[in-house]
């Protein structure tokens, strides 16, 4: 097996192996059960010393991801809880065959079904008015039944693209046109469309620390180099930034301005039009994922979208619908103008000819009708609730130094263990309750932190919420006291 | 603007120059009457003398894609047929940016309306009964109204790959279980996550020649380096390519042996077998992308699949529901084995999360219904006589010398000016007529020919297809006699 690693690296090569076998086995390409190279073959293919594999077995082993039989060699370590079934003929030529998926981190999870899945931020489908909507759809089925036989543009369907208009304007205060408008596959396509188009080996991308999982995995995949900047309060801290861009000169920056993915945190007005400020200043591209701004509590709108405040085309808007409204639908939008525009375009183009048109024409009930926008009221409250819900649980049973940021909108908390605890060691717990949750380890794309973890209250219904937290503090508790004495600073 | 020139391709720069802004301008990336870099600005950014940039703008001009006004620079020349709308304000800066989107054209003929459409490869909805299917959606919509508000499984939904496997099995004699199979959007994007797994810069990727416009576009944008091996009646020549492992060492081979896209030829079984043998040989992976297999015509159904014959995992079937069955759905499938398929999940999940719930609910009665099974066997009657129609109108009002291949199933013909034709100049007199048809120029991914299109007899409507391939003759026959004299043998 030849794998990629990085001899000018601060991370030793017993790490980086680690890593990256942590990711194979994570995302399901070493499946469990499945035996890993000799140490002799992986040693002589990569040329490091035998020691070092040694070494990264022994890590690996610690971490509880293999298992090593003496004298039979290294295996992945069975997790009972769920596996993926795949026949397996003598394909073992295939693993000679180098790829390009680094990781795969957005694979994380998705194989098995749990009973209380803290690890999705995705809205429970009992919270969206399906009865209706279905309703809705089949009255514009039946009135044009050309629909299920007909292609879409490349672009997007044109009166989808009028009702996306329509609604940023109201949601974003963004003002476009139908022609700036490109229907993508949910925002990952959007992420991925972005990517492709202006991301290419050694290209410096910016995002925030701790990120988006399945950005990382898209920008990693086009050979970046990522910088991660780190988040407090406000969101992303634009003066080391801007200290940054004095010596590096960055492409691209991926925020998630509003509700931050993982943290939840908003990035303030005051950062918002510094960021505007840097890019025109040093002419880089902002790319804005606003999956849920829609999505606020109290009664308290974010501030302006950086879409809203952009006056020269340096913002690349990406909009989700998926998360909020229609899951089903799988739709998101690409916002930009000029040649980014046009470049983009030919991107979604070969990236796969357009999206179906019955998904597009199935999305607009869920963006104009007047039943949807008292719905997105109630659907604020309803969260709003659990999110509450959760806090007064942590508040109540959450183990002595384990702490948490309210966010004021979104779908997720961010919750930290003190520095002794480590959240991949506390998923093997908790999986084993039952209980997922995504962890920091994968929402990091330089040095990882392994001590924080994001819990999404919005898919569990609110008395498995109420349980599924409880549970899983008690299972912290345990966790923390039998680690107490452990000292990970140089994890 | 920066473009990226290779100074050790055989390809004279003049023509390299000429060959990527072409691309540029086809693509909308320029816009029709945008001003192109002055050429001393050029001239400096690419390190390329004054005078090589002057004669490429020649030989764009002479092409008919720029006009030089003196004293004031170069257009990209107005099409007064449609053009693509998009506000321009000052973002200009944007130019600056470089990008990755080598060429997109399959962008191409896609922002206007043409009367008489033979450049789209697809169905006519008149020829899919819409009604029947508008109903069996709507009663699975109506039976489970959540599917509007769920999400799928990035593998696809279970019920539908389940429906996968009975159709392949049916249509391509292929054995395979629901869990080797990987829904798509659309068999595009099916050759994207292959692209994006085994292909990087340099790679070697083997294509039929002339091939698929928008597969040659996705290998060029991850930087492979595509080599093309010819195709004659009986499909791709395996013994060119037996020659050519000699001394390269191709990843990947992407071929499509069934009504081959654009010549419509099939490889014969011999031919397969030897295929498959190199595969095993050599260790290289075939991407087999089997769009229409089932619109065989004269009741001969073509030779197995390539998938049905693979023993050792070399095969990457790519299937597409699109072009035959469901458009509004955009589906395709990835059946493949082992390690290959886990990768090729883990790159589907970072492009998009997976397909939505809605199009693959949606499919099932277009894979399951009986009525669909009848229906097939209708559509095949009616694009044969699709196909004859087109050959009867060729046979009797072609000028002489243009030459052409009868397909025994699919939805293109393939048709060969004589030598002194080329088919861009062509396009442009038949869409001062209406007419659009896709010229050979897209189709190869090194050096291009000019003389062949490829007119697809699916879409137009009987009627429009008669009086449309009488008036392309009228319009061949003025063209060649106008350029009788014109020698273009170093074209």
């Amino acid at each position: 097996m030849k794998i990629k690693l990085n001899r000018q690296s601060d991370q030793t090569l017993i790490h980086q192996i680690s890593n990256i076998m942590t990711e194979k086995i994570r995302s399901g390409f070493l499946q469990e059960g499945s035996q890993l190279p000799s140490i002799r073959s992986f040693s002589k293919e990569n040329q490091v010393s035998p020691v070092t594999i040694s070494k990264a077995y022994a890590l690996l082993e610690r971490n509880g991801y293999i298992q090593v039989v003496h004298g039979k060699g290294a295996f992945v370590r069975k997790n009972e809880l769920g596996s993926i079934h795949v026949s397996q003929r003598n394909y073992n030529w295939q693993l000679a065959i180098p790829d390009y998926i680094q990781r795969s981190q957005s694979m994380l999870n998705k194989g098995t079904e749990y009973a209380l899945k803290f690890s999705s931020a995705t809205i429970h489908p009992g919270l969206l008015p399906s009865v209706y909507l279905t309703n809705e759809i089949v009255a514009i089925l039946l009135a044009d039944p050309q629909i299920v036989t007909r292609y879409g543009a490349v672009q997007g369907d044109e009166d989808v693209r009028k009702a996306i208009r329509d609604y940023v304007q109201k949601y974003g205060d963004i003002e476009t046109t139908p022609q700036e408008i490109i229907v993508t596959n949910g925002v990952q396509q959007g992420i991925d469309v972005v990517a492709r188009t202006f991301i290419g080996p050694g290209d410096i991308v910016i995002t925030e620390a701790p990120t988006y999982t399945a950005a990382i995995d898209v920008f990693r995949n086009r050979g970046a180099h990522i910088i991660p900047i780190p988040v407090d309060a406000e969101g992303m801290q634009t003066t080391i930034l801007a200290t940054l861009c004095l010596s590096k000169q960055p492409k691209l920056i991926y925020t998630n301005p509003t509700f931050q993915n993982p943290t939840g945190t908003v990035l303030s007005e005051t950062r918002r039009r510094e960021l505007l400020d840097l890019a025109q200043q040093y002419g880089f591209l902002i790319v804005e994922d606003d999956s849920w701004n829609e999505i606020y509590f109290d009664d308290n709108p974010p501030p302006p979208t950086l879409k809203a405040l952009d006056e020269s085309g340096h913002v690349i808007y990406l909009k989700g619908f998926s998360k909020s409204l229609a899951p089903s639908c799988r739709i998101g939008a690409i916002i930009s103008n000029g040649t980014v525009h046009q470049r983009l375009l030919s991107a979604k183009s070969f990236a796969d000819s357009g999206n179906p048109l019955l998904t597009q024409k199935a999305l607009i009930p869920f963006l104009r009708s007047e039943r949807m926008h008292v719905h997105l009221e109630k659907l604020r409250i309803a969260l709003e609730v659990r999110r509450d819900q959760t806090i007064a649980i942590l508040n109540k049973y959450a183990p002595q130094g384990v702490t948490w940021m309210e966010p004021k909108g979104g779908l997720n908390i961010w919750v930290s263990l003190p520095s002794n605890g480590n959240t991949d060691e506390l998923l093997f717990k908790a999986q084993q309750a039952h209980i997922t949750f995504l962890p920091s380890s994968a929402c990091y794309p330089g040095e990882p932190q392994y001590h924080h973890m994001r819990i999404s209250y919005s898919y569990p219904e609110p008395h498995e919420l109420e349980q599924g937290v409880m549970k899983l503090c008690q299972i912290m508790h345990t966790y923390l006291q039998e680690n107490r004495n452990i000292d990970r600073t140089n994890h």
